[in-house]
């Protein structure tokens, strides 16, 4: 069976599972604790991220990009790029701006200083980090309002890779009850459609030490 | 003519250059100061980064990743990821490695502290920064070694698009003189194979401001 590296909370983790699950490709979970290091893990993955897909055959895959670019080439029976070149370059554009600007400037701040700083013991949350986070998070979510009143999904007529790439860092956000989905109702209602797929559904029924997210968290009609 | 954005120093713009030159697609460079936020240039690029390629066509690309994921798809006559899934992974791999975390933990913390920084006047390089820098530089560079000496190029057999996303970095920090090459003689080695190559040569004639990079850096026999 194929294996998936990763951390229940971890955005880039969950972009896979998300991109796995919607092109029906079954897994199993692997929790892989990467502040221990292991050395059986370093050498499936020398930077030591999750997540990190074992295929079948024995192909390591590490890192969620290359994951996503790997299953689009092997698996062509699903597109979640686009067909033509003008969808292409957004659906990655978009991608890339939810992977590196919005974790950057949101999940980094809120999500590492709230959770795993804490866990780690290095330190209380930083004041201004989590001052930044909230206030980027709300031109964040004005931005992903502004793109799902333009088109029918984040990259245009078709879902892609840029909305569960988006999803991804927002439903670990929810998990921890930090998105203040009032500030834009247009980005509230294509979330609310990304949570009804079914590829959603083992994302929504993560329970992480035992703990329970917020009620609204799993609910479709949030 | 195709127009490339850039910035003289930025590793991400030269990966492209680079990439541009190898596949012999002429094209125009044009200077982008993405700190001025022009608002024609926000709209080519709403994340106001270097590169952002425009096509004859008039399709903009933004993004160093998404531009070579592009130019493989547009351009498929030569491939620079490789021709079976584990040469893909593997090139693609090491162009995040590159990318993301030599980036981070070396790129950063030299180029940004001694060059943007001051040209920005937000102050003097902070000498924690410097020091993470140099050291982390060391590391990878054993690691670039490790690697040159087990392959042929750093991703395998073939030349990638890992052996651009490298050189490129170090290119930008060699500019300002800030690698030891004495370091590891086997990426030195691979180095110098690069710099040979005709898709460097504009690279390597690079003026910036009129000022001239150490005497070392333009020479294949460093």
């Amino acid at each position: 069976m194929r294996v998936l590296y990763h951390l229940p909370l971890s955005p880039f983790a969950r972009k896979v599972r998300l991109v796995l699950a919607e092109r029906r490709l079954p897994f199993e979970l692997r929790l892989e604790k990467v502040w221990e290091r292991r050395p059986e893990y370093l050498e499936l993955n020398p930077a030591c991220t999750v997540p990190t897909l074992v295929e079948d055959s024995g192909l390591v895959v590490p890192d969620s990009a290359v994951i996503c670019e790997y299953l689009e080439e092997a698996y062509p029976d699903m597109t979640l790029l686009g067909l033509n070149m003008p969808e292409r370059v957004e659906s990655r554009r978009l991608v890339k701006w939810f992977d590196e600007k919005f974790f950057a400037e949101v999940t980094r701040n809120l999500l590492w200083e709230k959770t795993m700083k804490q866990a780690l013991r290095l330190g209380a949350p930083e004041a201004g980090a989590l001052r930044a986070g909230y206030a980027n998070l709300k031109q964040h979510l004005l931005y992903i309002g502004w793109l799902a009143e333009h088109r029918r999904w984040l990259a245009g007529e078709n879902l892609s890779l840029a909305d569960f790439a988006a999803a991804a860092q927002l439903s670990s956000l929810d998990f921890i009850g930090d998105v203040d989905w009032s500030v834009s109702p247009a980005a509230k209602d294509w979330y609310a459609r990304m949570k009804s797929r079914p590829a959603f559904r083992a994302v929504l029924a993560d329970r992480i030490n035992g703990q329970a997210p917020p009620p609204h968290y799993a609910d479709l009609d949030f």
